[in-house]
């Protein structure tokens, strides 16, 4: 493979995974969660410091996001999901991504805040012509655990 | 057309448009607001659920820009628009982007502060080697009014 | 060099800077100041009109984000930095990249909040694969000084 395709391939795949996960906030925030989680591969898992244990399979993760949707919803809230500073590798075939990601609340008639300020770190897998998490790590900026 | 080539002009034109949005904040917030009307055509339209119609034509749209700008300045306020989460989809040879917008106020020796979050939607049209917006339209997320 | 390699050129270096500045903040947020300085060239010059002079040099550039991170890490915070809007030129093969840039901190078991806003200027030079700043200069929205 050349030069010139190996960076190809990177830069696609670098403008693949920021539309991924443009398309995906925009599903969650838009309480679409069942399309959402179709985001993950079967197996998926989301695991997330502020929660005990890690979630397992895309229907679990579906059923713990719907919760948490419902939640922000009753609440009268708008929910938005900024993924940013997208740092992608690829080894051996594995993609991961390293990212901030912030979440800002708005209330209807109300003023929009920052609620929290967290990393995430992924590792996705092509399907189709697209991708899929199978794994996703979130720590939260305010609790100690976890790497700076 | 092979798939590579599809492939290259989805990630260029990725590119494109979050270049374009960047450029087209930073004249905005400079307040460079005939250059920022000039990435609207000239039949270009702005709806925001915030104001009570669309405005239309470029020379509406930098109008009601500059009073927005000029208040701004006579606030003693620096503006920074921040649009993010882009998602980009072509259908028929047209160019739709749907993304989250924020926008920031810092008042000189003050604090910085989240104003409001948005979401925004674009038609946008290939003119020369660059984008032009034909409509944009921008739904305030404190705002009752509009899909979730 | 036809149309099309030269827009695979600006694609790629677009995505290569967005990738860069991901590196870089997820590097200095996480206190690797040693190897955060290592993205600025030998002679590279960081200038904030929030310090009184520039600062020459990658050793000198280092040895003020060590104070910095280990203030923050001393005040128990989190330290985010979001670079966004980036807005690449290049031109008699300088690349010159102008971007705004939010500092958000956390403290651990407190509320995230935005710092500060800030508008940066960067000169980027090619190195072996990637990339390092020659020139950056960082200017807060909170001061009266430099362009809107």
């Amino acid at each position: 493979m050349s030069i010139e395709s190996t960076a190809l391939d990177t830069t696609e795949l670098y403008q693949r995974v920021l539309q991924f996960y443009a398309r995906q906030s925009q599903l969650l925030d838009a309480g679409d969660v069942t399309a959402w989680a179709a985001t993950f591969t079967a197996d998926g898992v989301f695991a997330a410091d502020a929660h005990p244990e890690p979630v397992n399979g895309r229907g679990n993760i579906e059923r713990a996001a719907r919760a948490a949707a419902d939640d922000i919803a009753r609440r009268g809230l708008r929910r938005r999901h900024w993924l940013g500073m997208v740092d992608v590798t690829t080894d051996d075939g594995t993609i991961r991504s390293r990212y901030y990601a912030l979440v800002f609340l708005t209330p209807i008639a109300g003023q929009a805040a920052l609620h929290v300020s967290t990393t995430g770190e992924d590792v996705l897998v092509r399907s189709g012509g697209g991708l899929l998490v199978r794994e996703r790590r979130i720590s939260r900026d305010d609790l100690g655990a976890g790497a700076a």
